[in-house]
């Protein structure tokens, strides 16, 4: 089936503001709160916000084989169950409704006011149920980062990174959405020189630049998924900040991995950007070497070119851009990911997360942690008015955008923001 | 309120079998198919089983504060979520029910029929939809073990592991109930005196003798549970095997844990234990040396004896048992488990399940898995018949029981058993 939503000579009858990562062609997903309090399932275009449950009670959805509620929903999990056919009817027949060329909604009046909303009349929720929540270690760069700081410069990657597309297992419990607070952890950390820990609030919190995919039901339990059918089952993605501790993470990693040091809070972009929207803005992954066993090989363009840039916000303070990368950069594909996480047989549901691990660049502007950034705290970044940082402080806001770009179409994430709160007290 | 089930005077109309795990004194949890393919949630009294939906609507429970259908559901999710005292209510109101001075239903054939069914006509299901899991690493002698073979024997605890109950993340959709087999995974691992790694069947499949806890709605995000409150907040426990494939766990772990060497699958016995019914059981744990932080101090008694065992039965084979050890060998307690998880703010929902760790004990025929019983393959089991096993071969069925006893009284947990089957083809 062809992908006609992406067709770029569309123009819709809704506003686009110019630069807008919300054109026609992208079409997103998402679960909002409406004005009268409803939550419902939508897309968004320009600067508004589109009900889908209004709009298939209301028939414009007729002729795709759906569910009564599947709109009328507090997350996309059932729509994802629906598979990939499903997904692009329901973007091909959204694009055809708000083509400037199409009435059928665009002179209805008492419709439009039912399904239209402007983006500060709703409040964005969290788009999915999430299942589990894995996290990938897969920026060749952000792992040299790290084990060079860590461990040692001239053995900085492991010996098992160049084979597997490392990642470990993170709490769904407390991934939040754009615009949802998160505290300071306390916890436990090992003072310098010392052999006794120390309880208090982490000294050294961190944000991570990410992009997460949302999956559909993959595979029975004990059936892996070939690497080449893989991206089937990926419904879209999203920006992912994944917060960290460093000074705790330091402590307890050994020998499990990250726990409490990572646990505390995940942030997402609310809107998904399917992987339909993205593909004409497919690239090349890197070169990888040596080659991957059998069931990672790939060939083509299996990546996707999406530029990522990071803005801290102190209190009261004014916006520094301080990274820009791009997904390119990431090693390992999604593909990849998805093949290896279920080679085992390990069970894949609809709605289920995963991260990329921090996407970091060949350059140090492009490096995806304040932990790389200011290697690990050595190098204190400079903001205008001539504050410094090395990690982040109370009252500072992350925000990460995310954005493709090619011959005057452009796909965006919107963004996720976040502002740190301070610890709780400790007693 | 008085736990009135745990009356051990009280007989119940109901046969119980002599030794038998389910005692009118357990009345554990569970969900299950019955006869009409009806899911219901329920509970066990000797060798039957009890529909509690249908009891509910039987009017047998009218004078607690429940929703109609708190039992017609497929998980014990929302019923967990109703809290502690609605938990007492319930067991309490079971007992009366079916003390054998009671004769309410007793009396009322055409009730009894409705509600009670033999345990070979239903079948037992996962009893919640477990939302987040998490695996700990809590028993000294495990750890011990583990770390004198994979790393040093002289520094064979990690610096961290006196402070912390070490804890990682884990996979809940791989989760299965007892009587569900489960398949040898494929995987990457590294041969021995190798760099290159290859790809096929885990030849290191192991099981990892634990017990898990169940835990209701406990906090917001953001807030800890103190640890002198957490009890309150675990609604009950299970047996747990945590299935492990050394081979790829070796390869794969560093640094960031085990992923795929446990994610293929983990077995959960299908009755949940609650703790109020342990309560008579309750006992020390082993000393803390040194101290811990003030957020994990306890006092009193604060684990609880419960006898544990695993047989081995090779395919066609007569059973062995390999494993005699206790609960009450866990260094950190479930209590301090839970502060921990939730000292840095992390969310714990109602279904969220937690593993102990292997429970391994101080002799070694106490040791929990395969790995430390066959010490890493180098000490292989004799089996009856003349059988030898260092890991699982294909067709091995594995069997963990769990039960608490004293002055007659008698609560256990039934068991998990599950079978190991060929990998899949890989290619």
């Amino acid at each position: 089936m062809s992908i006609k939503a992406n067709d770029p000579s569309r123009q819709s009858w809704l506003n686009v503001p110019e630069d807008s990562d919300f054109p026609i062609q992208n079409i997103p997903f998402g679960v909002f709160l409406t004005r009268d309090d409803v939550i419902t399932i939508g897309t968004r275009i320009g600067d508004t916000a589109i009900d889908l449950g209004a709009m298939h009670q209301l028939g414009y959805f007729r002729d795709i084989p759906l569910t009564d509620d599947i709109f009328l929903q507090d997350s996309l999990n059932d729509f994802i169950s629906d598979g990939k056919k499903t997904w692009r009817l329901v973007r091909n027949r959204i694009a055809e409704v708000f083509d400037k060329n199409n009435p059928e909604l665009q002179e209805h009046e008492a419709h439009r006011k039912t399904v239209l909303f402007d983006m500060d009349e709703i409040e964005m929720q969290l788009p999915v149920q999430i299942g589990d929540y894995t996290d990938f270690y897969s920026s060749k760069e952000h792992a040299t980062n790290v084990g060079s700081m860590f461990r040692d410069p001239d053995n900085a990657l492991l010996p098992n990174w160049l084979h597997i597309p490392v990642g470990y297992h993170g709490r769904s419990s407390t991934i939040v959405p754009s615009g949802t607070p998160v505290r300071r952890p306390n916890g436990q950390t090992l003072p310098k020189d010392s052999t006794q820990p120390v309880f208090g609030p982490s000294k050294r919190v961190d944000f991570e630049l990410e992009m997460a995919f949302i999956t559909t039901d993959a595979n029975k339990m004990g059936e892996p998924i070939p690497v080449a059918e893989a991206e089937d089952y990926i419904f879209g993605l999203v920006l992912f900040n994944d917060w960290s501790a460093r000074d705790i993470q330091k402590w307890e990693y050994v020998p499990l991995g990250p726990f409490l040091a990572k646990n505390f809070a995940s942030s997402i972009s609310p809107w998904i950007v399917t992987l339909d929207a993205l593909e004409p803005f497919r690239t090349e992954s890197p070169a990888q070497d040596p080659e991957p066993l059998p069931y990672l090989r790939q060939t083509g363009k299996n990546s996707f070119d999406i530029s990522l840039e990071v803005d801290l916000i102190p209190e009261g303070g004014a916006p520094a851009t301080i990274c820009k990368s791009n997904f390119k950069y990431m090693y390992w594909t999604m593909a990849q990911q998805l093949a290896h996480h279920t080679v085992n047989g390990c069970k894949v549901n609809s709605g289920d997360m995963m991260g990329s691990g921090t996407i970091s660049g060949p350059t140090p502007d492009s490096y995806g942690s304040m932990l790389e950034l200011s290697w690990a705290g050595s190098k204190p970044l400079s903001l205008p008015g001539g504050a410094t940082r090395v990690f982040l402080e109370d009252g500072d806001t992350v925000v990460m955008r995310g954005h493709c770009k090619s011959e005057g179409l452009r796909i965006g994430f919107g963004e996720v923001r976040t502002k740190l709160l301070p610890a709780p007290a400790s007693n």
